[in-house]
């Protein structure tokens, strides 16, 4: 491949959701490559082929030409020189071991998933490499809502991987005008950034729902960051990944967003609710209270000072009131910051 | 003084605005302390004295008791022995020609005062030890709405000075179940962001003004952050400091709070008014009008690279449209994080 040319080439994604067609308007815009689209049901391969619009997901959006919809994983991911994997953590390793047999040896991932598998506390990019054995991962990071994006609307990313040639050829692949690509070596402190902070959006929602007011929203936020650095920095990541793209800058749209399901949650238990009358009226849980029961219990064995997290942990899960949570967060000894 | 106990000593707060009175409230409710608040209309301390409230910049707080009013400056400040200094950067040099005589050698200063000298560039703490004499002085940061601070709502900032000793002692005077303070030695960091952050501020706006969105949001706030942190490493701060409650927290806050002035000038550029139409209508320029200018000259003369600055100095004194200037920021030659 020459660089910074990718004609003759192909991408295949995985995913038919709002970041999976994201990336294959991102794709068709930046780069001479054929993209192919993986989903799951041939009806909605159909209507993807014939509409040329994601109705649910990303109205008014046309969709290229050049994007070949189809639902026959072999035929989606035959000859590609790169598959994209936009697929929810919780049914990754399912839709990897689907595919497995039909991928080239090799072929290098670029993952798209924001989370954490809560069994086994692995990263995305942990879990391909078990269910398709070792190959250059790049996980794109940083605030990046698929509808803006597909809209065309400004949004700057962080490519990262160990294999830095890999997440130069990312960034060139995804770079568009409206769509700037930074690269990062850290994998590690960027997939754990963005299971991370949906635990401190359960605390910035509370901030809302209990009408704290802005300085303890921003507080609780900056003190998350301190957290997640430091929960992170234990687990191999790299301290200024934090300061970046995939940490702060994820944070504050997570934290902002009025429609993040993680504040949403926060928000709700801030007003009085509790978490069984909030998952009862959801119609799926929050990625960010099953993360948070996992990252209390790993610092925990690590003996990692987390008291955000103990204190978001004990309103989930112990029943405490958030007002006994902030006063229990605000009498803590004094210290250095 | 015995460590922790501020019995029989004094405070003397300078200024009358929100966060002198939020000052005085929090100290009247921390520590053993006298407080006398210098204002420097005798009307306006006579109000004070006799209402107990500040019915313009804080309706509904009651003033405690223990908080003495007065326009006589060497009343307020004889036998002082902590100064409060709460008076906006452009009048701080003024007000302390007219205390300097007034004033005790070595007092120790606390300066809550964000924002730097126009003409010196000089940092609150440096026009204090022009005019004063060289002091000990610590500097007060961080995410500090004044009315949500006299309301009891929580907050949390940071104590930054050389010298420790006085940071935990000003931690120590101010801290309460609803305030928590951290003690930091970068004085330098602390106070160049609280400064810097108003030009941030206006990108953040501009992105609300000219509907960007949320990921165009959270990226020129987090790659903002890496531009101050460039910019105060030049200057002699710590970098972790940016990450902190003065850096990230206190910017948080600053780009979304629909008040705040900075935030305010760049949404309406956003929506294609010219700076001059945004400053005949406001009854103040916002700071960060000025601060871009003099961060821009510096950083020119020092070689710093300071894209977003140079953009918004662009928008503000160039007649850029907001528009082109987000062209030239999303298609500079792309790079590592």
């Amino acid at each position: 491949m020459k660089d910074g040319c990718f004609m003759d080439m192909k991408v295949a994604i995985l995913g038919g959701g709002g970041m999976a067609t994201a990336c294959a308007t991102l794709l068709t815009e930046s780069s001479d490559v054929a993209v192919s689209m993986w989903v799951r049901k041939p009806a909605v391969a159909e209507d993807l082929r014939t509409h040329r619009e994601n109705k649910r997901l990303l109205p008014g959006v046309t969709l290229s030409e050049a994007i070949h919809f189809t639902s026959d994983i072999d035929e989606a991911v035959a000859d590609a020189d790169f598959l994209v994997v936009a697929i929810p953590t919780e049914f990754l390793r399912a839709a990897l071991h689907t595919l497995a047999p039909h991928l080239q040896n090799g072929t290098p991932v670029i993952s798209v998933i924001k989370g954490i598998e809560q069994e086994t506390f692995y990263r995305p990019s942990e879990i391909i490499a078990d269910v398709l054995g070792p190959r250059p991962v790049v996980a794109l990071g940083g605030p990046s809502h698929a509808e803006e994006i597909a809209r065309r609307l400004p949004a700057s990313v962080v490519a990262a991987s160990g294999d830095i040639q890999l997440a130069k050829q990312t960034q060139k692949l995804f770079s568009t005008d409206r769509f700037r690509v930074y690269t990062n070596v850290d994998i590690v402190g960027v997939e754990l950034a963005g299971a991370l902070k949906n635990v401190i959006a359960i605390a910035a929602g509370i901030c809302d729902g209990g009408k704290y007011g802005d300085n303890a929203k921003s507080a609780i936020m900056t003190r998350g960051l301190v957290e997640m650095n430091r929960f992170g920095s234990a687990l191999g990541a790299e301290p200024a990944t934090f300061s970046g793209l995939a940490g702060v800058g994820d944070l504050i749209t997570t934290c902002m967003s009025p429609f993040g399901r993680n504040r949403k949650v926060g928000e709700r238990l801030g007003q009085g609710d509790s978490l069984k009358q909030i998952i009862s009226s959801m119609d799926a849980v929050a990625e960010g209270v099953n993360t948070t029961r996992s990252v209390y219990d790993l610092a925990d064995e690590k003996g990692l000072d987390m008291p955000i997290t103990t204190e978001i942990y004990r309103v989930l899960f112990e029943g405490k009131s958030p007002d006994d949570a902030t006063q229990t967060l605000m009498t803590r000894p004094q210290r250095e910051e």
